[in-house]
């Protein structure tokens, strides 16, 4: 079997898993316990810290460690919300009766249910008020003006993912944030709104630099990056208390009692030295990846002449080096079908827990045309892919596509 | 270095980290994908869930895993508020006036800061209102008619621990879930009280058997039996909706939507072969422990005659097998102090993340005197601890105490 499916999860670095053994065994101790033991702990931790904030370019403090992406994405949403009761909804303060409604926060259309499905909740539960701003068809990715447009007087946070996991498409996050933080408000308007990036699936694949995107906050997301299931987040000057961030839960105080719970320490060691890889090999993991989906896309119009779609493929877009998600042209080769067919190609039709029998909400967003979408498969590489494995499963999606003709 | 803080956690047995390592190296894919990756990865999960669940003597849908005992403790404590709003507080039902108010919990003044903290938050955000039952100085426990007391109509929860982390004492919750459940309720008040139990430091030490116990909730936290820093929560009849789970966070929809964000497979992994374990071998880890332990609280007196003080030890009442919290009597010999003269014993004065300074708030809640209460030191046995080690540790402490004397 080729796995060819680095999008929806990665297996862990041979370092990374020795890191997680070394401060399994090593490193058990309770970071909290003011022993031997426990400082061992919390100097892995410190290091796996340093690590993740010198991977996108800022400061330890900076970083707060979570279980995940989800739980990182859902905690910045949520503290947006809590930010804004404090700030510019309690009958205590005086700023006028504008923006005494609930607060607005702004997404688009092609998130991750980890955002997608919180802000669902945050609109039901009657929390906030969301604007999903649409995707242009031309481009295939989320425009700057039209993120602009939806922007209110209460509106609190903007939240885009920085590349799409379906599609590779690059959001222009950097762009976004700069138009957003340019603006001038005014007096009953929101100071300050902040900008989100989940940056899962960039990470690892293109360059991340908060000194560059100048977003407020940033999810990293260590299965995506051959690390763990585990997870952190930027904030934006916590200790000084530049951006707000609340807790979800209350306990023991770890994470400067952002977030409690004694620590993982064996998932932080791991998260740590897969951010130290990514760090020292970004640019040649980039290169081998972007050599590798680009030979497969070239074969796969070889083999497949005029019959091919490249549904994450726009003049002048950018896309993530590793991801093709492609439609095989044709009436009978739904993308679940071709993949069952497939004897050696480990793919999938859009994100891991989509359903298989519609076409990907994502590619319908983007503009493209729900025959097209329904045929679609994401075929991810990852850094030891080889054009040798490209080989085998272009020509196993051949024989695939022959089969079903033969039906 | 003798390590006797096994109450602020445990090593990782070595067929834990195996586990871990076994998952991480083979069962990597995305349990949500469909591919012969992901497959195995949620083979995995079903095999730990089952583990989990025979340990405490359910079955695996009503197991639900989290990030841990902190996550886990918080979850419970908000369904119970959001079910309370939804049936019991809701405008568009009418069940008469008397319950239209806050959701009541009770809980003791003795619990760990998972459950302490939430309260708390949950008072200060008016989300609820709070009792925090005492506990009896006869007996060092929370007494069962104590907790009756407390019960109003618009009682929705009671939460307990099942042993004390600091003093070992096991509270009665098998006979308050008993009594709880028993009490006839009326018209305008709540119809059933949802009896919730952190069983964080009993797993591994005593029997904990949903069917004895018979509480609606129950926390698992790894790290305190041997095992990963992940948790899970065990939930009465959850797919039968018998007690209410409400999910905190939302995403792609991973543990039937309770608790979303791509299954930590290694940790997931490692909990049921710690829980394997615990059902394996339990008996026999509790009579080493028992025997430790006793062993060192006879050495102690034969160290110290008439000098120490057993602090969890109430006639009558059972501790935990590996549990000594002891204050050696005098003046001088304040427990943080005793301890930074020790030379090989690594152990605490209380829970891993409390001040060093104070006299412990829980011991100070069983009625033990502040002078002795400040000279505490918590020593917890594990398993492999041996009496050559309490003899060791023994003289050690013997020595800092000489230490101090001669200042």
């Amino acid at each position: 079997m080729i796995y060819l499916d680095y999008n929806a999860t990665t297996p862990l670095e041979q370092e990374v898993t020795e890191a997680i053994v070394t401060a399994l065994t090593d490193a058990w101790g309770n970071p909290s316990s003011s022993h031997e033991a426990g400082i061992k702990a919390k100097e892995v931790i410190d290091n796996a810290r340093q690590n993740v904030a010198s991977m996108i370019g800022t400061i330890p403090s900076n970083i707060i460690f979570t279980s995940g992406g989800t739980e990182a994405n859902n905690m910045i949403l949520q503290s947006a919300i809590e930010y804004y009761k404090q700030h510019y909804n309690d009958s205590s303060t005086d700023i006028g009766d504008t923006i005494n409604c609930l607060p607005h926060i702004i997404s688009s259309c092609i998130e991750h249910p980890a955002i997608n499905e919180y802000l669902k909740y945050l609109q039901h539960s009657k929390q906030a008020e969301v604007s999903y701003v649409p995707i242009s068809s031309t481009t295939g990715r989320l425009e700057v003006t039209d993120v602009i447009k939806h922007i209110k007087s209460n509106t609190i946070m903007v939240t885009v993912m920085l590349a799409n996991n379906e599609t590779g498409i690059i959001q222009p996050v950097k762009e976004i944030c700069h138009s957003v933080k340019s603006l001038v408000r005014h007096e009953g308007e929101t100071q300050n709104i902040l900008v989100h990036t989940d940056a899962a699936q960039a990470i690892g694949k293109i360059s991340v630099d908060i000194r560059e995107l100048n977003v407020d906050y940033l999810t990293v997301v260590g299965h995506k990056f051959y690390g763990p299931r585990n997870g952190a987040m930027y904030v934006k000057g916590l200790d000084s208390n530049d951006v707000p961030l609340y807790p979800m839960l209350y306990g023991g105080g770890q994470e400067r009692s952002y977030r409690p719970g004694t620590e993982n320490t064996g998932m932080i060691a791991g998260l740590g030295k897969a951010c130290e890889l990514v760090s020292l090999n970004r640019e040649v993991y980039e290169k081998t990846m972007l050599e590798c989906r680009n030979y497969l896309e070239n074969k796969l119009e070889e083999y497949f002449p005029g019959r091919v779609h490249f549904n994450g493929k726009f003049e002048g877009t950018e896309r993530l080096p590793n991801t093709c998600n492609v439609s095989i042209l044709g009436e009978k080769y739904h993308g679940y079908k071709v993949l069952s067919r497939c004897k050696i190609l480990q793919a999938s039709v859009g994100a891991a827990c989509h359903s298989q029998n519609k076409p990907s909400s994502i590619l319908l967003a983007i503009g493209i045309d729900e025959s097209i979408a329904r045929n679609a498969i994401r075929i991810s590489v990852g850094r030891s892919t080889t054009t040798a494995d490209i080989d085998r499963i272009v020509e196993d999606i051949y024989q695939a596509i022959q089969s079903i003709d033969q039906e």
